[in-house]
């Protein structure tokens, strides 16, 4: 299937690689500082929240406990729900939404749903035995201001030292972003929903 | 903790997202098409291989069966390794790479580690036990053309009609990009390690 390597290249590649190797271990050593993560997973594209279910699975595997809170998917069960619950109470998950805004039409309701997902968020954030807690579609409910901004990001900034914290959703606020270690940006390059494809069980739910 | 709500914006509101539910059904009932995709996740950010493992706990929720093949991580565990074990032999893992590429620095080591990986993604691609293939890191193997591009892409494009593929990874050759249904970009707007945070447990890996 592959050619002979030519000496020269293996030669050449080894030498690039060393140089990469020295300044890649330079780069490590550097950092030292250990502390718990506020992370945001915005942008248009797919895999925000499910990056984040991501992380909860590297939590469990080195023996950490996950809350999850869903601030706008409330009804419908969900694939990765139901694999988490392999864990037992090692998971906490709290769908606390009443669907997207459009589907409940109703302003009051979505605020009070916020409110209500907000202070169990809270609770989860404050009990130490959590490692890792999701806050998923947090940044819809900021968006649409069903919840205060400056109270949200002044409680997420003033967390414990060890918890890690991932926000999702799209059009994060830039107060948030400021506050945030790590931000990522997920874009859509390409989406098989144009190409007139359904949402499918086990991959979008 | 919230203000009461003015009756003339909740009405709005309540406008705004009737108009916005009538476009989302539209949209939503357009999509008839069933069938595996091919997605990618690619970009510098942080997430694409976290992302993979979300959509394995999707599978995993919803009954089917998973197979990860790493062509770059090897010999270190992982956090999503250890945890998906849970799951027993509906989780089938292989971790066939030596490492980096700059920590093995030898061409000939590398191309064998990746053909022999790409062996084994093409038998888990073949039984029709498996709903989800997670091919993780596979971008890098193709873009130190340790694999012939060609007939990796020529396979991916000709997989079983109901398999969904996902392959991670910097630089995505635009070939395979062309090739796949779902293509996501994961774009760092922020990252902790400039902050001289060390990579953590439980989260980075």
């Amino acid at each position: 299937m592959t050619q002979p390597i030519d000496p020269e290249v293996a030669r050449r590649h080894a030498e690039k690689m060393a140089r990469r190797k020295e300044v890649q271990d330079a780069e490590v050593a550097e950092k030292t500082l250990q502390k718990g993560l506020l992370m945001v997973h915005t942008g248009p594209g797919k895999g925000k929240s499910t990056a984040a279910f991501g992380l909860a699975l590297r939590t469990l595997g080195r023996g950490g406990r996950v809350g999850v809170v869903q601030f706008i998917k409330g009804a419908w069960s969900t694939g990765e729900q139901e694999a988490l619950s392999a864990f037992g109470d090692r998971v906490s998950w709290h769908s606390m939404g009443e669907g997207f805004t459009w589907e409940t039409q109703d302003l009051a309701r979505d605020i009070a749903a916020a409110t209500k997902a907000w202070e169990k968020a809270c609770a989860l954030m404050a009990d130490p035995s959590f490692g890792l807690v999701i806050l998923d579609e947090l940044n819809i409910a900021l968006r649409y201001e069903y919840l205060p901004l400056s109270e949200v990001v002044e409680t997420l900034a003033g967390r414990r030292a060890a918890l890690h914290v991932v926000v999702t959703g799209r059009n994060a606020k830039p107060e948030l972003i400021e506050a945030a270690d790590l931000v990522t940006e997920m874009t859509l390059v390409k989406h098989h929903f144009k190409a007139g494809v359904k949402a499918q069980e086990g991959i979008e739910f």
